[in-house]
């Protein structure tokens, strides 16, 4: 099987023009089949707040009500979306910017209304997701860069979570491909003392992982990021290495394996 | 050669949200190989004002500096690109929402900045077309749907006329189709007198075109869409049609041929 790298960045790399810049050159260089995940950053926040929309939010959790649905699928699937894959083509990468409405690539569910109606929001299944046509852009030597808007197939659009279109793209990628899934994020890997960024932990088996919970040394922050890792590796992915986008070509950071 | 239609639609179309999901549906049923491209109508201008960015106009032109490219690229390929590709899901057609910039599918030139200098505006040589990567998506049974938005291939991303993108891929795709280019507008065709919606001119032959600018029957205001025609025909395009959107499927309004 073809290897395939796919990358997912966060606000961290995309609210920084010149290191967004640098990081998509290291990208650009990375040999074979790629795929680049991005979020959205502050930048949604900041057009919000010019606009005089305030963020709703329940249980701590934001509402994407339509103008909100609006104002994200500008900045993700616009803006940056379009930034990066321009930058991306200056550096002699031909990428192809994707939100999951695109060839329906990427099919969401709104999420249940039911006990909360965050709107406009959607989870994905890794059944919904075409590899048909995404094998068929890396055979014409092409990365795609997907934002994180689905579609529901219809004709609403959905805000969804980066990292689980990441991990759901890996999965279903994983029965053609031998996937190396990879998040950057703003620290050098998954830290046994949250304070000392010297002390990333190298490697996590799968079989390890409760007792790094319990023993308190996975710290809360990190359990979302690793739930995913973890079933990416459970599902096929071979591996996902956590690490500051920094060392995206270094083979530094936290490597996640069954 | 196979049939393909290339259909451009303006901001009378986009800016009436159930006006535009009833031309998604009769453009949907179009059958054989079909794009779409669209203009940006006014969401662009109404961001602009709501975030407290003045238009800046020489000779009656508008400039695209940073600030403004930024808000085009999010409303064109970001809010218009990916509503009308949902909305065209969720009618069976399987559309795919692409800027000049993905898969470099058109590449622009930066107008010169002498003697006015427009900021990130561009201009697109048919040549700097991907037919290639387009034919792909055709034969996948994908329906491309452009925005105005196009890249210089050195990282910028440049503002570009709707109406001369839709021209430039119909003479660029002559080579491979027999193509028919559609601009739907707010008018029924060209009118032989502006005020009366009844005087449709249903045929015009480019040989007739400078006599009747001479004898002012074809409105000013008409000229640069009608330019646009007389050179795609003269390009290799079969037909160019002009006609009001809801007229896509009818077969009325203004037929332009050689």
């Amino acid at each position: 099987m073809a290897d395939i790298k796919i990358v997912k960045i966060g606000g961290n790399v995309i609210d920084n023009p010149s290191f967004l810049k640098g990081f998509l050159n290291d990208f650009s260089r990375l040999e074979g089949n790629k795929i680049l995940v991005h979020g959205g950053g502050k930048e949604a926040t900041r057009l919000s707040g010019k606009l005089g929309i305030e963020p709703k939010m329940v249980n701590g959790r934001r509402i994407t009500d339509e103008a909100t649905i609006g104002i994200v699928t500008m900045v993700y699937a616009g803006l940056i979306n379009k930034r990066i894959v321009a930058l991306l083509q200056s550096f002699g990468c031909d990428a192809i910017g994707l939100s999951g409405a695109d060839a329906n690539v990427i099919k969401a569910v709104r999420r249940s209304p039911v006990p909360i109606d965050f709107g406009f929001v959607g989870d994905i299944d890794p059944k919904d997701i075409s590899t048909e046509f995404i094998s068929t852009l890396l055979e014409k030597n092409l990365t795609p860069v997907f934002c994180a808007i689905c579609h529901d197939g219809k004709g609403d659009l959905l805000n969804c979570n980066a990292d689980s279109i990441a991990a759901a793209l890996a999965k279903s990628l994983s029965n053609k491909f031998d996937v190396s899934l990879v998040y950057c994020f703003e620290k050098p890997g998954v830290l046994s003392d949250v304070a000392d960024d010297s002390t990333v932990i190298p490697n996590i088996k799968v079989e390890e992982f409760d007792r790094l919970v319990e023993d308190g040394i996975i710290a809360e922050g990190m359990i979302p990021k690793l739930s995913n890792s973890l079933d990416a590796v459970k599902n096929g992915v071979r591996e996902v290495r956590i690490c500051s986008a920094a060392a995206l070509n270094s083979g530094e950071g936290t490597v996640i394996t069954l």
